[in-house]
């Protein structure tokens, strides 16, 4: 904390905690704080966030609000969903893909208001700290960077609601208390962990869901939905255009009514330890199987395998912060260079938490039905081929063969 | 087909076309036909085989009969399962990994009756006949390969039966046509390819699944499972302890119920070229999510990434044939490495066509609630200490922003 | 050989091999021959060859001879570079870099003349023909392609003669007997196998190498160089900026009298066999190093190392043939997108056959001497943060550590 | 510092820096100090450690004393090298491999003397601290660390000496300056770094080397030297059997006097800067690649490639210091399979500075002659098997190619 600081960008929520944070660095660093409030399909309204800023004695002129949606959909989702990348088998990285909008957000503010620091919330356990702060080192190497989770001694609930009193800031009644779970939110997912889901061999309480009903209560007749593909991109549903943050959004109330997308976890945080998570990320669980169907037809096996084998490290660089680094940028060139061809239409069924493939076609299609029926193919195919494939593949197992049946090894 | 031949394996399932090739092989190649029925779990009695071979004129010292369901999930569906194993992103590998079992037991008789050939039924455009042969040449390097379906002249349904009339082998009515679409079955799984399946647009009709009820129609009500792993592999459901094709054939039992495992997909042939296939693998569908849970509370983080970024390597070894390779065995050993403390136990709710984990639990646990509580461990996280990791994990994209500031690259 | 052709594209050296080959067209196919010789810098003169096509009897309008030296550094011996590519480690893929260039240059001749077939003169047991051919067929995939040495009954060296001579092809006297190795080369490299050098336990007589001096030969003093680079690629030597090729021959010169670049190697042919072979690439020896040294300074650690975990994929399509690839072309675009930075000078000592970097700068250098000392560094770097930088890199380490004490596992 | 110790074991290496750090620990901790001093065959006698640690008031029975160059050699170096281990293309790891041996080492001690802390030498700035610690937290989760170069206020030459003289420190006459360049020592390897050898545009001067002469001063004559190898291992030289230590001293000398493994290097550092360092690898020099020619007769193309392109990873993750990792077991598991038959001679050129592999030969050899020769060979190779093998590979880049040509993607 012995820092100097003159001028600083906040991550402002709006909310109780980043309204603390605001108030603490007025009060700790005696310096100018600047807040910065997105919309990046969290759910919530911005006006409230700016009414507050102002009440806690932020200069109108240093409040920023912004309605991020279509940036963070069109440059982030979208480029990661062209990599199918899952974190660990199995997690869309809802949280992670945010992060490092936000950050750039922050610096290009810092960098217009003259402000020397920037300020996030996230605590000092997970992983989101680290997400910001790479984010912020890497595009203005020289900024202060305060993070009061890991700064501060309000250690305790009650002694940030005591702190909250002192300083007149309001709180809400159902935030007297703490929270059952924390929870983070965007337009690709909500998640939610801590608490009363720290145990994981319980299973996660029904009132914890929020974005998807219980697939038991979904309807009992599915929903056939078409997806068209340009580049890789998702730019269609149903067949009518839509942007990018519109078409998430639709099919995110395809996956809440059907209750696709949710997603008990046991992850491993980037700082070492292992953490139980709640994900709901309807419509990305959607587009995930849709954009491997349409990839099926268009990409070739070479493409398609190279990009599996990449996909986990790319998944892990995202997850772990690096989104603003050169190997994340090499990775993305590599993965972009495949999805020229991606373009094209896939019909799902979607049906009580289940997602099913049934059908997809493309003017690009690489599946050609001449080649494959038993009838032989005009041109590329004679079976006699197969035999000598297969033996100079076999040759070298062949003499590896009669070496083990020689000398044993 | 100018090959000679003293005595041949033959790969025999007692239907018309291993039928049509026994007879194929007695009169093109004048030699001893020995064959071998393997009972992988298929669902066929394996005794009308006998006598259909006996009737076919086959020596009954010459007919071999096994039931290899144990070996089969023990040695192969297992190891493959610790892998997680997934080839282009979601297919279970059903039929890959029976092939190379069928080889080796072909190969050991081979020896045993001193046969100098094997023969199997899988056509020339099939990845099938790459998998067989592959293990032939690797286990026995001087064996000759006899691939009737690249061989001979029998290029319709027509020759077909007019040979298998022309040497009184037995038709029975319903296989005069052309089947719809073929199929391969093992305690994995049930595949569907060809005829009216071969347009990716269409939807697969529901007459071909046999080994799952549609999800529409599976119970209202969720079934809830427990299953035991031991060093990686299931061992018990619901606290019963079973042997490996016993469990299997249990998970199978209640995917078929609930609807799981079924699977729609476009993928890339080892030989070149896509095809469309249809998979059910229901048991093999809780099973592999069920792995991966155990494994999140019992795996560090190095090891699940490792197995994670080698496993697409590892799947497509075994697509393409490569069971019997050196790389295949040395990944192996890398994954079997790691299984040493994947015990404990997995809770699944199994609804409609959807796996879904709520539980794990582990005596061999690694996650820690005392590190994740946001009440700081007593012992080992300490909040200041993710101050110093994020600014080393920074330092080289400082460096590089610096650069990128200062000269724009 | 029952392909129908009408006009072909031979890759015509002007040598005895290709002219028998031409001729065998001729009286084989009936068919009009079209001749392509290039100038990839393997230091024959082309004219000879045009007299002996028309002596032969090709039309004067289908003899083509082209010079692609700068071609054939600038956009793939270079492109190639950039990822530091080494075939098992230490081979420079000096052989298989030529046949993608060679390949595409038959394929627009055969456009522009229109001829529905190419022809090469590589043999059936190596891995020139599948470059080649690879080649073809992904750029013109109904292409007929011509593989004299898997097709024709010359069997052995006197049948070769018999048939030339009965065809009034004219036989340099050196060329009755069998050459005592086969020789492959270009302006990257001169490569050696056959005969002589098929043991590998027998050290390569000095009469094989063609390239460079032995290096006990070479000179007693050092000659010390310096290049430039820009973007990756080489630019300049000693300040004099040369186009790619004259850059490479120059390289080549200092290699040559300096011992360097001399390789005695057995490798894994894709074709499924090890062989030995002998490479001379004097001027990529030198090469390699000092990219690696220019990349030391400019590229960061992410970067690099992500390059040297792809590099084996990559050197491993080129060695089988899949230069006109998609997975290729990927990994090209995450290549040539680390590479923007990369500019700046190496200082190298060549002795006696060894490759010495001794200096690098750049004006894009990430190397800061304020980092690294030990007195603290003003900005960036803090020792009190590698306690936390280890303890999170430790944690999930002392997790393990903490189970195996208590369990055993 | 507020860390209570009562008892330490600190690597001591009899010298000045570590004598000032026995004496800053008992008197900053007022705890008790064993020393531990081993033997990595850095080339200094330790009874003189024994001495001065006495004369430093350490009680006999706390002072430990150990040759560890046989277990360095056989568990480590030798491990190491089955793998070609690498770190960004070319450092043979000569420094990182020796952490991890001494941090066990003085865990082994702790847990013997019940000492509840351990202490290194290592500056707060490099990666010697990381693998020490990581060794130490692995091993001994709970054990407390102490790192006196980030903690104490020594931060000048200067204030070391004033330090050492208050507290009675005996000083060599050659200590009291700042060292032009640091060093590090062991049977492997010997590094250098810091001060003249901070910029990396400058040549590294010729009194920093110290284990090998410069290659211009090497005899005029080369060394021609045979390696015998077993299952992966070096267990011979010119046919005498030697114990691991032994031969790598062996090999040392042979590279000493022809002028063999110097490396001036800028590398990337794991805690995030890059730094230049020049080392000196005499025998690691010459058995990399004896142990690839060996390894290029008897191991076979699936295996080698895989080893390959594990290997950068493999590297990174010893100079990082994670030796005693789940993943580097795994990998290790995955290496150690496939040197079964790593076995037979590798002849050697040396000769002023290159190492030249001149023949191989192995009991074990998968290199056929019969398969290379262009004569066809009687067994496996049939030269039209090539074309089938082709064309199926081709398969795929055919239906792009026409893809390509109708629609231009």
């Amino acid at each position: 904390m012995s820092k100097s600081v003159k001028k600083v960008v906040l991550a402002y929520s709006g909310g109780l905690d980043t309204s603390i944070i605001l108030k603490w660095l007025q009060t700790t660093y005696s310096c100018e704080v600047v807040t910065f409030t997105a919309d990046l399909g969290q759910g919530e309204e911005l006006e409230p966030a700016r009414q507050k800023a102002l009440l806690l004695g932020i200069k109108p002129e240093n409040i920023f609000i912004e309605d991020l949606r279509e940036e963070f959909v069109r440059d982030y989702v979208f480029p990661m969903f062209r990599a199918n990348a899952q974190y660990e088998g199995v997690y869309l990285l809802g949280t992670s893909i945010a992060r490092p909008l936000i950050a750039k957000k922050q610096i290009e503010i810092a960098e217009k208001t003259g402000a020397d620091a920037v300020c996030h919330g996230a605590t000092g356990k997970g992983n989101d700290q680290v997400r910001f702060e790479l984010g912020y080192y890497a595009l203005k190497p020289d900024v202060t960077i305060i993070a009061p989770w890991r700064e501060w001694d309000l250690r305790s609930r009650e002694a940030l609601i005591k702190f909250a009193e002192e300083h007149q800031i309001p709180i809400a009644k159902d935030k007297r208390g703490e929270a059952p779970f924390s929870v983070d939110a965007n337009l690709l997912h909500c998640s939610s962990e801590g608490k009363v889901l720290e145990d994981p061999a319980v299973e996660v309480p029904d009132y914890v869901y929020s974005r998807t009903v219980n697939p038991e209560d979904a309807p009992d007749t599915p929903t056939v939905v078409t997806i068209d593909f340009e580049k890789g991109d998702a730019v269609a549903i149903d067949g009518v255009k839509m942007s990018p943050a519109t078409l998430l959004a639709k099919l995110n109330e395809l996956g809440r009514i059907n209750g696709i997308g949710r997603l008990d976890l046991v992850e491993n945080r980037f700082v070492g330890m292992k953490s139980r998570g709640m994900y709901e990320t309807p419509g990305g669980t959607i587009l995930l199987p849709a954009h491997r169907a349409i990839e099926s037809i268009t990409l070739d096996r070479g493409a398609a395998h190279l990009k599996d084998e990449i996909m986990p490290r790319y998944a892990e660089l995202i997850y772990n912060g690096f989104w603003f680094s050169p190997e994340r940028e090499m990775l993305q060139a590599l993965i972009d260079k495949s999805q020229e061809a991606v373009t094209g239409s896939v019909r799902l069924k979607l049906y009580k938490g289940g997602v099913h493939v049934i059908g997809r076609e493309s003017p690009y299609s690489l599946y050609s039905q001449d080649l494959v029926t038993f009838e032989e193919g005009a041109v590329a195919y004679d079976h006699r081929d197969a035999a000598g494939f297969i033996k100079l593949n076999a040759l070298r197992l062949r003499t590896l063969g009669s070496r083990r049946r020689k000398l044993g090894v």
